[in-house]
């Protein structure tokens, strides 16, 4: 299995309906659009309150397990974007940091340009570091090597980047995703992401959400997206829940993902017998959930039902 | 004043002491260094239960205070950074995102030279984002227009980022900024850092970490960063509180700053009788004062002094 087929955390399949003619839209209740950047959005109490909840609710969906957490920060190794094959089949979605490296001549035409509204590119120089596209690949260089026998459960968050700027607000360009992370041998994995899928379903329903369970693709670049995407959806690597945005607008909030043997082999991971590790991940779209909910039970908290705070421990 | 007397939230003045011959260092305890990436670091669970204290304990200080809070994803309209001077005071510390735009021939160049280990940066253009440099940044075009008569108290906190590739810990890249911003006519906002400087001194050695408060400048760049840095120390614009984060090793952790009118001006906030307004904030590096509390109090929370504990409500 190559590059191509990568699968990622990210509930990003692209839903054309309800894209097309609705330039302009107010935000939901909470969201702080910056008017010079699409898809870039502040976040008030109100709106944070729902992403702690849910991030609270999240982590205590399975009890049984001890996952090991690890948080990231936006930013990741160049390196690592460029080990686990996403150049080749995400490059327009990617964002990648560059600086300025340069005496004070090249400073004064930086300045210059960017005061007379010119292009100023030209001054930047691209780093070793790129926006982290999902929360779990920070993860996997950092268990390059043997696993132990029960392989491994990670629990990750991140701020994640999409370059795809949209007015629409369930589409930002810059969310949190939560994930957990499962690696071991095949039928550990797969069972693992069996249970994470029932059990994601099952939250999303109390949530008063009903969300709808289906196979699904990453949106793959290019001429071979088609039958990448194809190649996916009959392997039934991806699936996603969708859950209501506005009306008649659904959009994926939460994916569940087997990567096969992708990333243990990108980053040398193995099981204790020597066999490439398989990975799998779960994860939720925090921006998304939570405008779905706003969407369905209004802007105040406190005033949601009462079966949907308890499953908010609110 | 001019933007090249920008003051910001950051502390982030360079001290040269302890920065040489110290390649390799180990990352605190709760540290997760990325091997191809310096200066970015996962979080363990113990270190992110640290930060979240701080955070918690912080939002406490003024419990008088009604700040309306605000929190920003970590990238930022490029717009908002050119229009705050940031380009001529900063260019060196600056991150901008850049992304693909071109076709499958254009695709097949880039992969082509990413897996023959070239330059492929030919590939990428300039977007409308950069990253965050400060939190306080992503307030101001927000607050655009008249003040109410009080003026406006911002609670804002973001993921942050510098391009200073750096061995040590306490000065990472990417980084976690909780500020408090102050707008409205000079004496007010001039009252507030003042009250501001106090509590913070008070709270940092609450925390036992004995801090340094001192005049200070931020890091200019170029052959004028002289006589800019002169300019603020001797207008007292910045102050900073320094906290030691290993044997010897003092960095500064938080910082109270006075920016005049600067903000007001670049961004068009406007006190009710017209005039532009003056504004303040003090901002606490997250990541920095965990490394401090780490290095004074050892790396479990729960062995920590009562009286450390306690003001950190654990």
């Amino acid at each position: 299995m190559g590059a191509a087929s990568l699968v990622t955390g990210a509930p990003r399949t692209r839903e054309r309906e309800g894209e097309a003619g609705e330039e302009g839209l107010a935000a939901p209740a909470g969201l702080l659009p910056d008017a010079d950047a699409l898809g870039v959005y502040g976040r008030a109490a109100d709106f944070e309150a729902i992403v702690e909840h849910l991030e609270a609710a999240i982590g205590g969906l399975d009890p049984v397990a001890r996952p090991t957490q690890m948080r990231f920060p936006p930013v990741i190794a160049r390196a690592t974007i460029e080990r686990c094959g996403y150049l080749h089949s995400f490059p327009h979605l990617l964002g990648t940091v560059f600086a300025f490296e340069g005496d004070d001549a090249a400073h004064a035409g930086l300045v210059a340009a960017a005061e007379a509204g010119q292009d100023w590119s030209g001054f930047q120089r691209m780093t070793d570091v790129a926006l982290v596209p999902a929360a779990c690949y920070a993860v996997y260089p950092r268990l390059a090597g043997r696993l132990p026998i029960d392989g491994r459960l990670i629990d990750v968050a991140s701020w994640c980047f999409r370059q795809e700027p949209s007015e629409v607000p369930e589409r930002m360009r810059s969310f949190r995703m939560r994930e957990f992370v499962r690696l071991g041998p095949p039928e550990v994995v797969q069972a693992w992401r069996a249970g994470w899928l029932e059990r994601a379903e099952a939250f999303v329903a109390r949530l008063g959400l009903a969300p709808g369970l289906a196979p699904a693709n990453d949106p793959f670049f290019g001429t071979g997206a088609r039958f990448l995407a194809r190649s996916q959806r009959e392997q039934e690597l991806k699936f996603e829940l969708s859950v209501e945005v506005r009306p008649g607008v659904r959009v994926a909030a939460v994916s569940c993902n087997y990567h096969l043997e992708h990333f243990g082999a990108a980053f040398g991971i193995t099981t204790p017998d020597g066999e490439t590790a398989h990975t799998a991940c779960v994860g939720f779209g925090l921006e998304r959930l939570a405008v779905a909910l706003i969407h369905a039970h209004g802007a105040t908290l406190d005033a949601w039902p009462a079966h949907v705070r308890s499953n908010l421990s609110t």
